[in-house]
């Protein structure tokens, strides 16, 4: 079976920085268990507010890896 | 690493009586195997009929928890 | 032909008390003139207000029946 | 100016037991200051877990009212 | 718990000739890890191109299947 | 009234084997009834599983016709 | 059963002129056949095109009303 | 701090009329109340009907304005 | 090769007027240079506002033509 | 400027056949005057009816390419 | 009444440099007259548009709060 | 005809550092052939995964112009 089959996780990494810092630290967290992430899409971006600034950025996002034998 | 980094899983629970049964059972279901389950949202609620009733509640859910390292 | 065909009808079912009952309350009315209702999706939750409490919940739904020959 | 004018609020209710119940707390409250509160739209349902069991429903909706002159 | 419970998986099945083709390559290979495949939903269709015409398809689908004890 | 005013049914056509043999079903059956069927929309594609292969397509889809006076 | 049930039916109506005639055209052809229509929604506003100028507006709208005993 | 906050709120006009008369009628009383209202969308477009015709158009938009210092 | 293949572009037209109008100077201006176009749909409704009142409406959508060879 | 840059256009393909075919039959005309294209996203899968059977097939999509400088 | 409401609000902050600036801005501004803000989301990043470059962040997110008695 | 029409591109940019910096190497891009660039909005960010971090961010947006005479 020649042609890949790949699999979805929806992940949310947070970060007290930015946006980009959230979804780098939901990756290499899922780098640890899963081989071979390939893309993301990010599906919403949250967060929670302390003292009228934002307080820890919530990403969520959709990796997909391929299925391996 | 402190920022934690949180897992969604895509669940359906079942109930002949109640939507929040249904809701209950998938949590109740998935906590067998799941540590850490932080919060839930609910994206999809069907179900099946007979004669004229609902015979089944049929509640789909997006559950996070925390991943442990 | 023995692959079946099904029709859905969207209704709008309402009640005093509770979701549930709303669905239940369209399904039990549809049932008097469609035979075989098979499966429901519940795609809107509204309602009227009164005095600060919900007077009237309205669940609008889409049910499915197989189409006889 | 004969013809209404509406205005919109979103508004989440908790509840410990039911989505009905977390739509009329919302509404019971928001009630204390908005006169003439009319309908209102679910828009999510969402809540936070604890030991597989749901611990709060978090309902979010939108309630409109007629603008007074 | 008589009332069943179920988890989705989101796979991406991949073929050179068509969208069918393309959902059995996925289900085949989930079915290999995961018992009691019930139903799928495709939830997007993509693909890419080689001098104009489609080199592989990319269809995404939700597989839903019950979780055993 | 010269201009012409459509209604839409949903309809949901099964087949063993393609997408294309399904939508077709579905439209023969209603040609049945209806007359004047003119267009049509997918709006959802399913299907049910066995043994990890496709064992019925579902696909949704909105059929219009002309009201005729 | 005191608690009313609505039905929702989808129309497409049509229009040289403007919006609001396509919509009346398409709740006058319904109201022939279908008492106690009580409210509609705009849910798509299409047209066809001559000469660089709307040739005929095409609105589809979802109208409902009280299914009687 | 020179770089301006806006605030949406969302309005819903009414009018026997037309739907831009439904908006400007939404706009006219807001503006008794906010001043600065700079753009709006439009989110929903539904209505009353009475013998068959719209008895009352209800548009909803949201609309944004400068939070002033 | 005798299927006609179509290509679509988003545009925005604007008028002090109507919705109607709005989507009549888009077309006219697109006919400037586009041969040949055959339907629309209207995927935004949007303006700016001036003393409470709607200055400028703008009503984007896409319009479809067919390639020529 | 190392990064590259894609650009999108909207296609609709039409075929008698499959909706595969109707992707290709849209490909394979953008690639006459559109250079790389690379990859494509079906939108929207539509048709006419002729007798109670698809007459064609209409399914629109979206194509990118590489900006070339 | 211990089972918390909470209300949500709509923004647009703007920035110069970043997409979290922008965000940042929108809720520094609005502590100034909410107290308590908790979670926000954003829904639609937007901006103008200067000689090819980002002018102008626009950042709408809803911002939510409990409602003190 | 003194109402503008606007266009809508839809453009992809990319980058290794940041959302921001997509964005604007997709606006600098289209620059260079399309004068007048006055909005966009982001509509899609995905990206590329590399050893478990972003490899490459990727950013649709749709950037509007205006047609000139």
């Amino acid at each position: 079976m020649k042609d890949p089959v790949y699999k979805t996780v929806e992940l949310t990494g947070t970060s007290t920085t930015t946006i980009e810092d959230a979804v780098n630290k939901a990756l290499k967290r899922a780098h640890k268990t899963i081989k071979g992430l390939r893309w993301f899409q990010v599906t919403e971006t949250r967060g929670s507010i302390d003292k009228g600034q934002v307080h820890q950025w919530q990403v969520t996002l959709k990796a997909g890896f391929e299925i391996q034998d």
